[in-house]
């Protein structure tokens, strides 16, 4: 199989920064940089050593492969532009349809990093799932080659099941860290820190790390102790937007854990 | 001031189990586990080398401080049950008044350990926030420096205060670990492993440590992208109670944020 060495990236923010990064410590080349915004192209090749350019018909020709990873809306339309018929290219999302890249190509992919990224927060990358679609047969190992030289968790995925997984992920991470949000709110109009509840936070992520979560929830509605809840909603009752969503949450585990009809 | 060196510990489930083994590591001595079922009192007992009993009126009395590790709903019941009028008793619970012990003797408080324990899974105990309270100012000191030998973060609140942090507690982590279990029942439904998502929840809880969660919230409500989100609420659809949620929180974010009025 032909082994993929060198990678033009299209696009500068998180994904891409924390990609070409991990693409580098690999022993990969990065040969350019792609972005609408020559500056945030550029900051990016500086730090990678490589080329940038802000046209997509001056995108370097020589790479092995073409990193798609910009905002959804846009993949479609830059696909259309892309220059090169043959070539593979991939886009990084969770919720875009591997087809949308079918103008651009006739070699595509997904290549779909499943972590939360902050652009000051260095990353271990080995630990960050990678969801690989390919459309054609003969593209796959390398793509599997390549995702296994930086992560060890590479998993194929059907467009569907991506979708899901992207889904799946909101839960997980954004709904989470609303939860985290509204919490601190409650304990600043308390005059509370929130560090009080930093350990509260990481002992939950670490027990999720061992345990289904479905067998470790624990409070009030999980207990079914009804007279916590109502103490609780009297206690929301001029916050209506977090007094709803404890009610809600709290009926949705009472229903999960069988004390509703 | 006179300081707490042997406790009475009354209850026998998870966090009387974690607060015994603290108190122990801290050389304090835990004399007698006191559980209506003998059978636990015997259990935990054997743990922390100390005495058991099932009676209230066998109550040790030679102990600094009786610590009162049960559910809300039987506090009130066992303090007036309490067989000593000048010990100093405290209860361990986020939610229920100190004022609920006032039967059982003239000096009483609360120490209330902010954690989720899980009975099998040891705990670093110097992380755990205590929130104390005491009836009289002359047991503050004492109670103070009790829970400064097995924790760094003790912290004095009112009863509002604490009930307001136990609200707080359910959202970040009852709230958190039901998202983990919707999260990890839609990837079954889809034949994918919960552990693609476990790195993604550890990053996110780390996160949270660093910085304000306000700051940090990531994700399609957050961008205000109503397309995806439109997308997923689609892909819900066959299971109403995950749609509501879905539709639910990320209104809320979109609130929070400045995108609806």
């Amino acid at each position: 199989m032909a082994q993929i060495r060198k990678i033009v990236i299209l696009g500068s923010g998180n994904v891409a920064t924390h990609l070409g990064h991990a693409f580098q410590e690999a022993g990969l080349e990065v040969l350019q940089v792609f972005s609408r915004e020559v500056e945030h192209a550029r900051t990016l090749a500086g730090q990678l050593n490589s080329g940038f350019t802000d046209r997509l018909a001056d995108l370097n020709q020589d790479a092995d492969l073409y990193v798609m990873a910009i905002t959804d809306d846009a993949i479609e339309k830059v696909a259309e532009c892309f220059p090169f018929q043959d070539k593979l290219l991939v886009h990084t999302s969770g919720t875009t349809h591997m087809d949308a890249l079918k103008a651009g190509s006739s070699r595509y992919g997904v290549f779909y990093p499943l972590q939360t990224f902050s652009r000051d927060v260095p990353l271990d990358y080995r630990k960050v799932p990678l969801c690989l679609e390919a459309h054609k047969e003969s593209d796959k190992p390398a793509l599997e080659h390549l995702a296994g030289s930086i992560s060890d968790a590479v998993q194929w995925t059907g467009s569907e099941q991506r979708r899901m997984l992207h889904v799946a992920a909101v839960f997980a991470c954004n709904f989470v860290n609303h939860m985290y949000t509204v919490a601190s709110d409650i304990l600043k109009q308390h005059d509370l820190p929130f560090d009080l509840l930093r350990p509260l936070i990481e002992e939950t992520a670490r027990k999720a790390q061992e345990k289904p979560p479905g067998q470790i929830q624990t409070g009030p509605a999980r207990r079914n102790n009804l007279k916590v809840i109502e103490r609780h909603l009297e206690m929301l009752k001029e916050q209506p937007d977090y007094h709803k969503m404890y009610n809600f949450i709290s009926e949705s585990i009472r229903r999960k854990y069988g004390f509703e009809g």
